[in-house]
């Protein structure tokens, strides 16, 4: 194909779409989502995929022992530390096709652009598929490249367990992922993340691309309510000590000051809920919930944790319960490099698209990259916002205006 | 042993208290109680130690198709209806040592009692073990009696499947004790029934012996709130539709009407929560949450159910949810037979006992046997009120007085 000049070279947006349309048919749920939890069976399947799509391109695939996946594309001065553009392709339980599939399939799709116009860059070029960004079967999530980035440690990442007790470790063995390579510890010229928006801010003000400049901080905790088990029958109402009775009034109270003080950036979600020992005529001993709470700013963290207790205590002191908040996991806000931020909107301009600076509201990869390399996200918008859920949805536009910026974006960082 | 008459017949408290410790040592906890589910190995172990202890008395042990356990021994005018002595062995799964073992061995006590003492009865006596009267593992509860009794299918109840799949009919083929004879169908002199009162009225009120006049009605639900699932970060609040917010709402407003306007006989329990998919970072698209209330009055029982959806209906709406609420149980009010309430006061009154009227708050295979036979319940106090927990807890003296009051009730019975 002929180019006149780079500024008018665009990825080949059918090639694009047909990918992530085969990509979503492993794991794929009757609702139109897909099921691909990390280092499943469904996960080997799309792994196995993505390999052979990079090796027929003639890149080379290297796997860490984390799982982690790279697949290189030389540059004329290969010394020099990569440009890394990748994802993730692992899923939630009844998740999207294209939250994690689209930045390492628009990844490859940059790089066979680049192939099929012999436009060589400088720096090599790497597309990453992180292991277990998702965090729904093993905690804690962005696991690959937070072991990558050091902030967590090797062996308590292999060690972790699903809820069968499976550790990360045997289900990477398991699917013949355990690469031999070092996990990190090596330079990066830059990270480029292309991810779906998740939420609904693009879409409102119908703009094409989001330039990310950074990520809201994240806390995961587990509330345990204690109460009293009692036989559902003859035990008066006012002499229980029943943990479910607290559970609501905490989350009705939590829930008002939440949207009425931290508004409009806290967020507040309660994904599981459990309550012990489980039987339909026993008021239960104890209730379980899980907690996530996110702010772009961490003094609003610490607010809204302060929230969380004092809640927790009021509703359990009202009926002489017990609790403990257990935290699971934290994140601080990110703010990502400046010189990745003005890549991404260069590009986006490059190529005539509308785009806004926007806070990503969910974690990534590219926290953990930012910690060890300049990092840059692009988003797309996706339709309602919807994501984490099987009908999240955006065009063959969308999918395509998000490769273009990655790859112009990559061409200026990659030289 | 000599007796100079029928009424200074008394148990042997000794041999009944080292029996029940015996079999709580089956399924035995850390925390003192027992973990015996139906139709699992503990059940298999402690229904085989029950036929053992009936065999050495040369009682004739039967079984039926569901299970249900009989140790006949025969009468004076052995053609007559049996009187049936009885309750279950299978346990909550964090239950206590006392609910159910407590009436079996009770009637397997009076058995040996009269035969220590050569006292011959006109009508045989039967001792029943009957199956999966918990319904923790197999919904529904009662489970046995209610197919003796034609409450329920044999084929339906036999279907029924446990969480991992497993049917009654596999589950009780595993252990062995699947029988052939037929389930009920056959008259009954009387039934009666030993227990616990798992309330706090008998130990309140310092009171030896209940007089059980009935049993109040109960209605189970399974309410689910569906919502929409969203991803934990990007979603403003005011975007979501959270199914757990509405559960707060509903829980709050319904427990506040439930224990304002239905006091005292009121009860409202909710065992088991769920949210799906159950993931940390995913606003739940649904919530499950099983739902019992009891009343001793229908025409209650019918305003409590009321309240339930008037409160579904508005806590939803108010946030854009929905919402569904299916029936799974309902068993109404029973009032017990005359003729076994008094045979019971005038057991207490000739053993020397305090006794009292009450209504049983829980279900029990009494309510069953009610539909087919005269049938009567014996409640003895347990230790602040617990029960369906591992610290329930009775005296030897408790456990020997509600033998006693067992014993003469059945005397007077069989005559």
């Amino acid at each position: 194909m002929a180019v006149t000049s780079i500024s008018e070279l665009r990825v080949d947006a059918d090639r694009l779409w047909r990918r992530l349309e085969e990509m979503a048919r492993i794991g794929a749920t009757a609702a139109g989502g897909v099921h691909r939890l990390a280092l499943s069976d469904e996960d080997r399947r799309a792994r196995d995929l993505f390999r052979a799509w990079a090796e027929s391109l003639e890149l080379a695939v290297s796997v860490d022992r984390i799982g982690n996946m790279f697949a290189r594309r030389a540059g004329t001065h290969d010394e020099r530390p990569p440009v890394l553009l990748g994802s993730h392709l692992d899923s939630q339980p009844t998740g999207g096709r294209f939250d994690g599939a689209l930045g390492v399939l628009a990844a490859l799709e940059v790089v066979q652009t680049l192939e099929d116009h012999a436009v060589e860059t400088a720096a090599p070029i790497e597309i990453a598929n992180w292991t277990n960004e998702e965090g729904a079967r093993f905690a804690p999530a962005m696991m690959g490249s937070g072991v990558f980035s050091s902030r967590f440690g090797l062996s308590d990442a292999l060690n972790a367990a699903d809820p069968d007790g499976v550790t990360v470790a045997e289900a990477i063995e398991g699917i013949g992922y355990r690469g031999k390579a070092a996990v990190g510890g090596r330079r990066l010229a830059a990270a480029l993340e292309l991810h779906i928006e998740q939420g609904p801010i693009l879409e409102e003000k119908e703009c094409d691309i989001g330039v990310v400049t950074g990520v809201q901080g994240a806390r995961w905790f587990d509330l345990t309510i204690v109460g009293e088990e009692a036989h559902a029958g003859p035990t008066p109402m006012p002499r229980r000590t029943d943990p479910v009775a607290v559970l609501g009034r905490w989350v009705v109270d939590l829930y008002r000051r939440v949207e009425r003080d931290f508004a409009p950036h806290g967020r507040l979600t309660m994904g599981v809920l459990e309550a012990m020992p489980a039987s339909r005529n026993t008021v239960p001993g104890r209730v379980r919930v899980s907690v996530d709470i996110r702010h772009p700013e961490e003094p609003a963290l610490d607010d809204l944790e302060v929230c969380l207790r004092e809640e927790a205590e009021r509703a359990s002191s009202a009926r002489g319960a017990e609790w403990r908040l257990e935290p699971v996991w934290r994140s601080p806000p990110v703010r990502f490099s400046g010189r990745c931020i003005d890549a991404i909107r260069s590009a986006a301009e490059r190529c005539g698209y509308s785009s806004m600076s926007l806070m990503a509201g969910a974690g990534h990869d590219s926290v953990h990259t930012s910690d060890v390399a300049p990092t840059g996200m692009i988003f797309v918008p996706c339709e309602g916002g919807v994501s984490h859920n099987e009908a999240e949805r955006i065009t063959p536009e969308q999918a395509e205006a998000g490769a273009n910026v990655l790859l112009h974006a990559a061409l200026g960082l990659a030289g």
